[in-house]
């Protein structure tokens, strides 16, 4: 069939004067085009309110085409209220309000600011204590138990999830942080989110504006980023060489206190058991105060084995145990938990109850990937294997640094801290580190009070990770760091 | 072996008098009993602060076990802080305070009544609106692109996410969008998150307190739930035969209206063109205020195709966009995203830059999902079998009600409205619904303002899904509504 350009002729009842042309050769479906065809001359006016439009009829003789195209554009048009309907008469066009957007030029570029850069930092070297090696991970096993999920727990992918996530999921992790970590509670005490940031901002939502929350200084700079944007008076509290000082959290006598006492962040500091008696002994006494345990990577022990959780050795219901699949699995997996006392767990219930972030599938995925003991198999596999980065970076460092550094050897986490000795500033090393291309913190990044101290003169303090780093890349880092600061 | 009970008598520097039992037959690691043995006895107060514990080779001797095993025991209890070492005189036990908890009876059970019950509506049927069916979701496919994420974006899956998802996957999106609803975007303006509710919530949080907020009546129940935990004043706006009441909103003036025009919830209305430019007029000339178009299942359209979005006609960067893949794939993938005007855009990036809540294999997974047509397919394959249930309800609903029933026959999304004659009360249809396993929605639970509207006396309103239920079940469930209805 050829294309056909038709002026239609106006005549009583059967439309205007108007060009329509229909390209038969166009991928577009005719029907469309004379749904556009009309839409915009309705939306010019070219077409008044109220005018017929022709019949099917005589459209499609007109323009050689089937009915049905015609019968399809007029219902479009329809739908979307361009023209009403008289039962046996014909079709009408709307009475439409002057389009003002019509005739505005669109001036509304996108701004070029506000259009995102390549990747960042690819193809660094990284010393960052945030990301981790996915080279051990076992995707295949996790593959595996996702299937499994799709076939025992169908009809309830198809539900929007628990709100605390799915009751089988959460008997699986309350068995698991019994035996790990020591952590007493019931599935119901259980909130799985998608990160234990968020998991902290929804239960801070549900308290009275203006609570004192108590952070680690130097500590969790997200938290406290997050902590800002919540209406709550943040008390950062300095530590001691056995964590959070104590005589300053009585003092203070927060809400809250967030603490991470398997594993200090940045310090490292393990909190022993000495100062942890002094926090439950006060928490006990305190009534509506809280403490929450962040124990963000308490899996990773070199040496020893885990350190029980405050959570268990508590008796006054005061303790919010966090923890999180982020270090052991895949950040990108976003899977945290919260365990709550049941005072707050009922306020939290009552004002998240139809809340949902968790992906079901990847929640079963890890009920199976925990029951079937692959997770504390790929945890040890994971231990192993940092402990040996751990000791070819420590070495790495001493070989280069000799007597200018002083490594912070607790064996535990994911990261060191090191002291070293140098007239540069922090600024001096982050400028020199990004020209070179490593990734690496200082500890001024997690100083948290206003008034950040005067750095030492001759010395800085870096926090260095070894998760994501390549073994075979060690020494060139450290080569690399040590051309920054010299 | 045989198991060793010692007595160990006090000796000047070599410990005191006290009872250790190992068992060689336990499970427990040996050096798990001993570091148990002595962290209860300094728990206890059975060996004073100072006191030496017996040297090492001396414990292993008496109990006649290897000094390894003494070794692990004395450094776990020096890494939790219950001994400490002084060099090459042995380890002494810490300073701790008596702690308080260890004499409290542990009283505090798990109270009853947040015991989680039973799985709810199992082996219920169901009119719902809000499960969908998960018999056709091709599993196998997306199973194959998960696969295929984590070989070709591997590295990415070790590190925390973009906050608003992948780039990669916004890119894809953004196109798909552009082809389905008209919406124009770039991919910076897409915020991938885990849910509509969610996004809103992060959105409504960047604008000042007590801003107003205005919503259909009757209208998302759970929106104006989480509105009510915002610091917003919130205002109902009843619905005329195009929509939401344009003279109302109008007059109310308010800074952020949410609607959903492809098909609203839950009455059905397509917003006809008309009102359509009324509104985006009057939105266009309005500083800092703006439109949030909830395209909730704007993908299911019997007859017609799709009704072009508000955000695609505007022009003044007025209209917030949001779509989700909870209906189209499933609500257990937790897959929203909302798009962003560049005002708002901005505000939103300086608040939630460290927030991350995307599942990256899953959002990798849709991105092949989509590139390779198979979303397009899918839906087309949703939209026959919706189709085809829907046809079915409305015929054996028509059969069954006869003249008693008036189906509001909105040829879109996945519920109908219909009104039948009845003298029961909406509460005397849920109770009886409940009796009998029912699961069924009434207009009345939709209905926003303070004041319900009295119940016609002669009619009630019901609200029938018809994605979850099976073909099989339809005229069974169609009974039983009838059953509870007279």
């Amino acid at each position: 069939m050829k294309s056909t350009s038709l002026k239609i002729s106006k005549v009583p009842d059967e439309g205007y004067n108007m060009d329509i042309f229909i390209d038969r050769k166009d991928t577009e479906y005719i029907y469309r085009q004379i749904y556009k065809h009309y839409k915009s001359l309705i939306l010019n006016r070219k077409i008044k309110t109220g005018e017929k439009l022709p019949s099917k009829r005589k459209l499609a003789q007109d323009l050689d085409i089937s009915i049905n195209s015609v019968s399809n554009a007029y219902e479009q048009l329809l739908a979307e209220g361009y023209i009403y309907t008289k039962e046996r008469k014909g079709y009408y066009v709307e009475n439409l309000e002057k389009f003002i957007n019509d005739n505005v030029a669109d001036e509304n570029q996108f701004p070029d600011y506000l259009k995102e850069k390549k990747p960042y930092k690819n193809n660094w070297l990284s010393l960052s204590h945030i990301n981790t090696d996915p080279s051990l991970f076992p995707f295949d096993k996790w593959m595996k138990y996702q299937q499994k999920a799709i076939i025992e727990f169908k009809h309830n992918l198809a539900k929007i999830p628990h709100y605390k996530g799915a009751y089988v999921v959460r008997r699986t992790i309350a068995e698991m942080v019994a035996k790990t970590r020591g952590v007493i509670c019931e599935p119901e005490q259980i909130i799985i989110g998608t990160g234990t940031q968020s998991l902290i901002q929804k239960l801070i939502s549900t308290q009275p504006k203006n609570i004192k929350v108590a952070i680690e200084d130097p500590g969790y700079v997200r938290m406290f980023a997050l902590l800002k944007k919540l209406n709550v008076n943040i008390l950062p509290i300095s530590l001691d060489s056995k964590g959070i000082d104590f005589k300053k959290i009585k003092a203070a006598d927060p809400d809250f206190t967030i603490l991470t006492p398997s594993h200090q962040f940045p310090t490292g500091i393990i909190m022993p058991i000495s100062r942890r008696i002094e926090i439950l002994n006060w928490i006990s006494t305190r009534e509506n105060q809280y403490i929450i345990e962040d124990d963000y990577d308490s899996e990773f022990k070199y040496g020893t084995d885990n350190i029980p959780s405050l959570q268990g050795l508590d008796k006054s219901n005061s303790i919010i145990y966090c923890g999180s699949f982020s270090k052991t699995l895949l950040p990108s997996f976003r899977i945290s938990y919260m365990i709550l006392p049941p005072k707050l767990l009922e306020l939290y219930q009552s004002n998240y109850n139809d809340w949902n972030e968790n992906n079901s599938l990847n929640l079963y995925a890890l009920h199976y990937f925990i029951k079937n003991g692959d997770y504390t198999k790929h945890i040890k596999k994971l231990n192993q294997h940092y402990s040996k980065k751990r000791e070819i970076l420590i070495t790495e460092l001493q070989n280069r640094f000799k007597n200018n550094i002083q490594i912070n050897d607790i064996p535990a986490g994911l990261h060191i801290v090191v002291s070293i000795f140098t007239k540069k500033t922090y600024n001096q090393i982050l400028v020199d580190a990004n020209k070179r291309k490593l990734e690496i913190y200082t500890i001024e990044r997690f100083i948290l009070s206003e008034q950040k101290e005067q750095k030492n003169n001759h010395e800085v303090k870096l926090v260095i990770g070894f998760a994501s780093i390549d073994i075979k890349d060690i020494k060139k880092a450290v080569n690399e760091l040590y051309t920054i600061i010299y």
